[in-house]
């Protein structure tokens, strides 16, 4: 029996807690009122790729550390990114340029809003029982951290002139922080090393920062069937994002011109414009330049892995750290 | 020395831990992004009536328990609080009926989300001091049925049918719930027995009760300039509340049609449609006997302060009660 568990691979085992967490999902999910309790339900199993609970799982095992607190905490990771989706799924009725794009479905502005708010008090939930306070005040500020890093977006939205630092500290707070927190909570409860937590912390910050990049490619050249929406919605909203702002710095002049021409177009941009802006990114090596960014970020995620123990847990995460820039959705 | 504090009344007291709940808002509210921090700052100190607060420590005085406990506990209820009203406000586009009433002021949907976010994760911020975790399972708990009633809210909006234990339940979820929490919270830092506990509990709790009947009242009847809004809010959004349901079933049928017919109406209502609509559930007595139940409620609160120390506090106590349905906004 021993023997038949040994020969399980990290990414057999991680299958099977990835179901627990889908479980302690669905169950963290349960109310008196039915159709939040159907709702909540339908979002949070509505899938995406899990890709915050398999780090929490994945670097739990590298660690040796117990998974039964593993389990709630990359559910509660989940339900805050699932959060964040539906409530960026909020629309202005001011902001004619955005097409109305439901992450999961759309049920209406004040319903979403509520149902956001819903999944981050049950993430809080999931976290309430850990005996560890140091976990709780890790959510909090994350959670604050991801809430400026989407005011920044607003704030600069339209803005064609900022550089890759401005950029980088958005994508930072909206994306890195949370993978990071991921990776940092299986350090914790592992009780690792100051040496490892900062390994993993690092590790989950350079996969979110080269995941967020890639997104931000996908958003203009990824296939609209495996992504499930249109491209080039961060366009679309004024999102000025790397690949852009690459392409800006590369172009020529004539060519940076019309670019930017498109993003500061009043009302909304037509199937051509938007192809035009993207032919034009891609003609400057916008694309390529930013995939070379976000290799540079899984190098050094996989520089991180060199500090933790050797073995198929690592393997793993190696593994997964190459899918996030190889993924076309 | 000693004598001179002594001398100070416990409205005196609350009202100098009133400023450190003030301080204590204030600073949560920091954050690197300069912009964030301001709309925070400026949400939080717009004021409102800090019921909340004034619930957790008039009841930790009452008790004698600790005040620098009490204090972010009460700064992290009246957060939790805004946070419903920041995101309370967010417009559906569908919503033609709603007008467009900022409690705060107004910022855009997608801003606003942001905003409520942040104060509700400070929120939890301020909670993460706390050595008894039972108080964060509290809040999650809390701000769950917050949401349950604003769902359920949503759920019923327009259905004229309701019954008064519908409505009970979303007034229960909605206010009654997150007050009741302030003064178990004050009873749990004191290390108040399982009587004393409940009893101020329920003592929130009835209070809530009242609050938000006597709030639903003077949305239709209450001077628009001590509101700060346009009467009929409520009407225009099709909320269903008590003096409706109570003039429904009292009024006489031509009466009650034509009551019921402004309700149905599809289209954004007129001044003289919401005048009309008033005069129909005063006639019908519905403002008069919903101020009855909200009595009701207050006389409920009160006999739950029977159980505690007699004294100052709880003549504070009894008179903040009797203000909940006295006011006028």
């Amino acid at each position: 029996m021993a023997q038949s568990v040994l020969a399980i691979s990290p990414a057999e085992r991680v299958q099977a807690q990835l179901e627990q967490v889908e479980a302690a999902l669905q169950e963290t999910c349960v109310s008196e009122v039915e159709v939040l309790q159907e709702a909540a339900r339908h979002i949070v199993s509505a899938g995406g790729k899990r890709v915050r609970p398999q780090l929490v799982l994945l670097a739990t095992q590298l660690l040796d550390g117990p998974l039964c607190r593993a389990v709630p905490l990359a559910a509660a990771c989940e339900l805050v990114h699932t959060a964040t989706l539906v409530h960026d799924d909020i629309v202005d009725e001011s902001d004619s340029r955005r097409g109305r794009m439901a992450v999961q479905f759309y049920f209406g502005n004040s319903a979403s809003v509520l149902m956001g708010d819903y999944l981050v008090v049950r993430a809080f939930g999931l976290v309430a029982g850990e005996t560890d306070r140091q976990l709780w005040q890790i959510l909090v500020d994350t959670i604050a951290r991801m809430c400026e890093g989407e005011v920044l977006q607003i704030c600069v939205k339209g803005d064609t002139s900022i550089g890759t630092d401005v950029y980088e500290t958005i994508i930072e707070c909206k994306t890195a922080l949370l993978m990071s927190t991921c990776t940092r909570f299986a350090a914790l409860i592992s009780g690792a090393s100051a040496t490892v937590q900062q390994a993993l912390t690092e590790f989950g910050y350079n996969v979110g920062m080269a995941f967020q990049i890639q997104d931000d490619i996908l958003d203009f050249i990824g296939d609209e069937e495996s992504l499930g929406k249109p491209v080039g919605g961060d366009l679309r909203e004024g999102k000025v994002t790397l690949p852009v702002i690459l392409a800006r710095d590369a172009a020529a002049s004539e060519r940076r011109d019309a670019l930017l021409e498109i993003y500061d177009k009043a009302g909304p941009l037509t199937a051509e414009e938007i192809r035009r802006a993207t032919e034009i990114i891609r003609d400057a090596g916008g694309f390529e330049r930013a995939r070379e960014h976000a290799w540079e970020y899984i190098l050094r995620a996989k520089r991180n892995l060199d500090v933790l123990p050797a073995g198929e847990c690592q393997e793993a995460l190696r593994i997964l750290a190459d899918r996030i820039v190889d993924r076309q959705n």
